[in-house]
C-alpha cells in the first residue's frame, strides 16, 4: 500500500470478505440473519438482520439514524409487506435512508433477506 | 447524534425512507416512474424515471453530467434494448457514469425499471 | 458545470457509460468478462473479470487490497461455489471487502458474472 494511502478500517475481516469496511467516514456493510435464525420466517429474519445491523453500527460508533442508503434483496417478493412492517417499526421516522428493494435470489437457500447499507459515521 | 457528526441532508424524508440523501457531497437516490405513468411501457417509464432524476439532481444543485454510478434493475430483460434507447438519448456523451444493469423483480408489479444512482454535487 | 465543482475522473467514457469513475478518492467500477472469454464457464469468466479488475485498479493507482465493497451478480446461483473458489484464491486475506452476492439475470445472455465494486484510491 502506498505511504499516503488513507487507512481503511475493516471489521471482522475473514479470508474472503469483511463484515464491514469504513472508508472516508462512510461505513459499508451487508446484513443477513444469524445462523441461529435461519429457520425463521421473513419477520424473524428481518428483525434478526436489523439487530445485527444495530450492533455493527454501534461498534462503529454510529446508529440507524445515520443510514444513508439501503438496498434490500428478497428472494420472495411476497415477503415485501411483512419485511416492511418490521422495517417501519425499526427505522427512525425522519432519519431514514434512501431505499431500493429488489427481488433476487440469495446464496444461502435459507436466507429470506439481505440488506446492503451505506451509513455515515457519527 | 454525536456533536461532531457531519450533517446528512435528507430530501423528502418519509416514515420509512427518504427520496434522496446527501453525505460528503455525494447524492444517493433511487428513481422509479411516477404513479401517473405506471401503465406506460418501458420507454415511457424510463423517460419518466429519468425526468424524476433530472428534477432531483436539479433540486440538489447538480445534474446528470455529475452522475458517478448507476445500477439499473429491470424485471424483464427483454426491456433492455428499449431502455437503452431512452438512456442513450438522455445521458450526455462523455459525462457518463459507471452502469450495471441487472434483471430483478421490483416491489410494485407495475414497475418496469428502478435506477439507483450515486452522483456528485456541483 | 459549476465553477467550484470537484473534478470527476472518468475512465474510458463512452456514449452511454464509463468503465470507471473516480469521485472523492473513491473508485466505482463494474467488471464483466471480456468478449474473448464469453464462452468460458464460471471459473474462466470469474478469473477474466477479476483480471480486468486488477488492470483497472492498477490504472487508477490502487489494487485489490483497497477494495471497500463488492456486489456480485450471478445469473445461476449454482455457480456460487465455483465463483468463490476463484475469488478466494484471488483476494488477499485480511484486506477483503464487504461482499454481497445476489442471483440476478445479466443483460448479455453469455455473462455468468458481473461484479460492482467500490475501491479506495491509494
Amino acid at each position: 500500500m502506498k505511504g499516503n494511502a488513507t487507512t481503511l478500517q475493516r471489521i471482522d475481516a475473514g479470508a474472503c470478505m469483511s463484515d464491514a469496511v469504513i472508508h472516508h467516514q462512510t461505513l459499508y456493510y451487508t446484513s443477513v440473519t444469524a445462523d441461529a435464525a435461519l429457520n425463521e420466517d421473513i419477520t424473524g429474519q428481518t428483525r434478526n438482520a436489523l439487530a445485527a445491523m444495530d450492533a455493527m453500527l454501534a461498534r462503529c460508533n454510529t446508529d440507524k439514524r445515520r443510514l444513508v442508503d439501503a438496498t434490500i434483496f428478497l428472494p420472495d417478493a411476497a415477503d415485501f409487506a411483512a419485511m416492511n412492517e418490521v422495517w417501519d417499526n425499526w427505522v427512525g421516522a425522519g432519519s431514514v435512508p434512501v431505499r431500493c428493494t429488489v427481488q433476487g435470489g440469495l446464496m444461502n437457500p435459507h436466507y429470506k433477506i439481505e440488506i446492503e447499507i451505506v451509513a455515515a459515521l457519527s
